[in-house]
């Protein structure tokens, strides 16, 4: 089986720790590739980002399935492009907030996401309207750091993750924790440890290696997503700076 | 006071025909234009075209803003790009589905939404979702004539439009109707004279009237969107094809 | 175009002030006028004040109707005898709350009402229900300042206002404000103004305007509300200490 | 015990009938006594109807509590008055639509009122909507005779509420029955036996005898509304044409 | 009338009191026996124990029809075994959760229950919405004492109930409370009593009393509950380890 | 990995055939075994049944997690006794109805669930409710063919069940089906086959290997259910007729 992840941005530097992190999380026999984007935004934070960087995911989704991937993932919690790749492709497309927040769905009452920064919000509590989970979300905290910025000092990230984590179980009544940006991939499991170390012993979940078990199963199992919801791309005579792999 | 229409497509067509549908419903002292995109899609039909459109419908919307304008209208129920307008602009953007959806659900217990073809019944679903009304949605309903077909035969899409019509007064309960694609402007009357032939009197919305009442509302109110929901956009150093706006 | 306001209260200290304020509102070719009630309360607190002003609302909106208006506008946030007056007149019923909420909707992600006192929390709730916009609110908070007493002191009632209006921006996550009472006319662009110097920039709707607005829309749009929502009246045989217009 | 029913319309010919109903349900010890209303409307079908019986229901709820009712049952289906009748009284005051749509929650999955005329359909949804038992509605169905008509044909009037029994069970999932007219009391039994005769065995509800039990029930429990939703009423100086009970 | 109750529990210890309880709030022709399990566990605290006494309640109900009563009480919070018991006989089966959530869902805006311990939270809440009524419920919170240490410090108990009904009341917007154990029967007048001395005048429901009375209800009125939602049990051909009443 | 499948009945009939399917759906890594019910019912089919199965499925949880497995699937659609092994073991416990309607709600805008027999329709529109999935849930559709008697003639069922789903696709916009029995193991493929010549492709999915998917994700992430959602049992003292692992 053959997964590809769509890196949706065009920042490279996190490009080969991102596909690490993927192919630590599949199965013996799946093979994991990644594709950074040509054209978009550095990171994804609002809706103008998500606007410019969905062309080029649908088309690195079209150019996945043809090079025989099995199924795609992309790579940030905006899942962005995600419900338009599925027009755009036969095989399944994942995003990891939808996985995530399923996944979280069934282990507990309810979950919180946490979130970079306040002004998407409003987006995250959007998607679990739309992925039909309203009734099962706690809350959506931020921890006001931008995307760009989480790497650069690593502990006061950590601090600040912990702090609202914390705050998610105590005061809204979350049971689950789901980080809200893959760029915190690999933080999970310590932010479960040092919630535990307080007293909040809650599952905390890491998005990008849920994904990757979704949309293998998903391929194990035969599934893609229904043509009923997602028909066919109609857009036979676009016109775009650039060769588009839509109408050929 | 100044309000720039965004045609949503690079379709020209049907452009002089939009500005005098809008113009005729505006009040005395207000100008209005209209802008046909120059990327995108001939038409607006699911995910991967809205994802087309939507660049840009940013940056039509940064240059009406540029020229003065007071507020825009992107004129499609789809209502694409709005939401990441509003982001990028600081006057009012108004989307002719949600300001058709919050005057049908003041005028009456339920309201229904004709919409073009199947294939979209999910996605005008969901935005009666995000929108806050889903309690308020009776049904959507296609007539299934794809939208560059619906004027190839006027008697036809009528009697179509017609017949969905009644069926959701008279099987979903709808006490409001809204024909759900901007290239149906100006059957709203006629629907609504034939519908009370038919015994099923219901006020029938057209929506380019309704976003433009709306938008004059707003300007004249003096009231954008609110920052805390549509936050600056955050996409300094994207790469994109053509020149953009945005990081001017 | 005519917009006759009903004061829905026997009160006429604030009737000029109130006819000054729509007409501010109103666009260059409206005509206002306003009426006060011969039979109610003072203000407009509670359920047995609402049941009290009703029918001499509903009187005065068929004599509207009667003089040639084309709109009724109910100055009162809690919309007292709007849907009665729906069945009694062929003409659009504008309440200061349904179209303050929903109007707020369209700005942002979640909005507060602010009321005048605790007892109405309920009654406010419950209006954002059966508007279908219950998803949409934020909070309902009070200020603890009855209606008749609004005017005493100016400035601790702005004060009073203004810290409620900041705690649901802060606590309750209201991204945009509707002060909860038309005796409040005015106050929505101080509110905001001294919000935005507390670093809490949101839009504060004023409704007597906002429902100008929407009242205008619908007369230009030849829209009126849903006979099959608010059927005619059926009050043959009824029996009134005074004249009712009803039977006529 | 003594329990006081109103019944708030302006007709007379139905009270010793209602009496007697009330009186069978009660229990041993409970004396029921019925007063008419002297102001307002032959029938209660919509909101101008419900606007003109609420002043008087008021008024006679506080003259029952002056004269020793240990509770007020409103013996109309629309629940005309009971939430004022909370604020004016400090007695349990009682709706047959609530307490039965709260009594067939407890009985089944979902329930079905059956109400006289399609125009009342938008409103007892709200009913539904407004006790938070929109999710226990199965549908509101009419069978489309006027209140005063429903005597004059016993039969037609039996036949016709039958059929959108069976309906409501057959094709909406009704598992209980609501007969939505207090004019039907004593239908119910009859109405189950025939349903049973047709393969479709649910319970059918008799609001009145419901209403009873709950109004003794609250008695016996020493309950009374929460004085947090229906505040004192705040009418004081209130302009009425007769004398009014409120202001004493 | 007969109205057996069932201390759905191995402990005997609070079998006579609990029987004091339900007597005292009978009506003057109502007999009340009560019945302790032979199987299950000493309290009812989670899922595990939940599925420890549904057998033994079970067949005690069926016994209890045998025996000839005319409803069955099952007295816990928890409502253990009630829909099972509903499908097992053909009388009506009370749970004083769902009893006591619908009455206090009449009596106010919205109510909150006072449970015994954390765990048993996320339990509480669905309780309320599979009623049907979380739309009714402000809060749940937790005093964290089990329901074995409830009588070992009476003060204490009442101290840590009185401290959470505060809460819930000035933080939650409870304006209705239900402690939510049966464990607390009589608490609710002494609970209610010292809320009202500290500012918080609300109804607190002592769930014993509101299950008889709804009991007694449902027996008068001679209903039961839809065959269509519990349905005869489909268990012929179990093994068990002890006779079962099922089978015969 | 060990995955251990609860046969939550006492028929063993179908065990070799069950574990079949669990292990053609397992990754090659995964041992599965199986474990038939001592005590409970032949099927699961309503609340007694359910009742009956559960304190042995708790047993044969405990038992798997002390033989060393990773994961427990409850082979039953009605996922008895599942909430209770979440707080009696600390590995993950999987429903085939929660994985199968998370799973569903990521593929498609609604799916339905096609179940044995009418009277188990409330129940699973039930669990879609407390899966916090009632938004997605298109419709329950019943074949009418109790669980002992699917395989008695498999062209009938096979017919019923194609039937039934062609009309969830057709009339309640169904895009998406679960046939809710784990009997009809192994249909799903041949029933999507059948749909699509029928002109309704959609997906459909067949419960036990989505089940089993889940289950190894699950183990993979290293995940299990919160505990603060599923505290430990608290039963010390429980009272069994046969030795019971709880208060070992």
């Amino acid at each position: 089986m053959h997964i590809r992840v769509i890196n949706p941005v065009i920042t490279t530097s996190w490009e080969q720790e991102t596909l690490d992190a993927y192919r630590a999380a599949a199965g013996p026999g799946t093979e994991v590739s990644i594709v950074t984007l040509d054209w978009g935004t550095p990171s994804v934070e609002g809706h103008v980002a998500m606007a410019l960087v969905a062309p080029d995911i649908i088309a690195k989704a079209i150019e996945a399935e043809r090079a025989g991937a099995d199924a795609v993932i992309v790579d940030c919690m905006g899942d962005p492009g995600v419900e338009a790749c599925r027009e755009a492709v036969g095989i399944p497309v994942v995003g990891p907030a939808e996985a995530s927040m399923h996944t979280a769905a069934m282990l507990g009452h309810r979950f919180s996401v946490l979130t970079v920064v306040d002004s998407l919000i409003p987006y995250v509590e959007d998607q679990a309207l739309r992925y039909g989970l309203a009734g099962k979300l706690a809350s959506v905290r931020s921890f006001n750091i931008p995307v760009l910025d989480l790497a650069s000092d690593d502990g006061a990230t950590f601090d600040a993750v912990a702090a609202v984590a914390e705050a998610a179980v105590r005061e809204d009544g979350a049971h689950v924790l789901i980080p809200g940006c893959t760029g915190l991939a690999g933080f999970a499991p310590r932010v479960q440890a040092e919630l535990a170390r307080r007293g909040c012993e809650v599952p905390v979940l890491d998005p990008p290696p849920v994904a990757m078990k979704t949309a293998e199963g998903l391929v194990s199992l035969g599934l893609r997503h229904s043509r009923r919801t997602y028909g066919r791309p109609y857009v036979a005579g676009a016109r775009w700076p650039v060769p588009l792999p839509f109408n050929d």
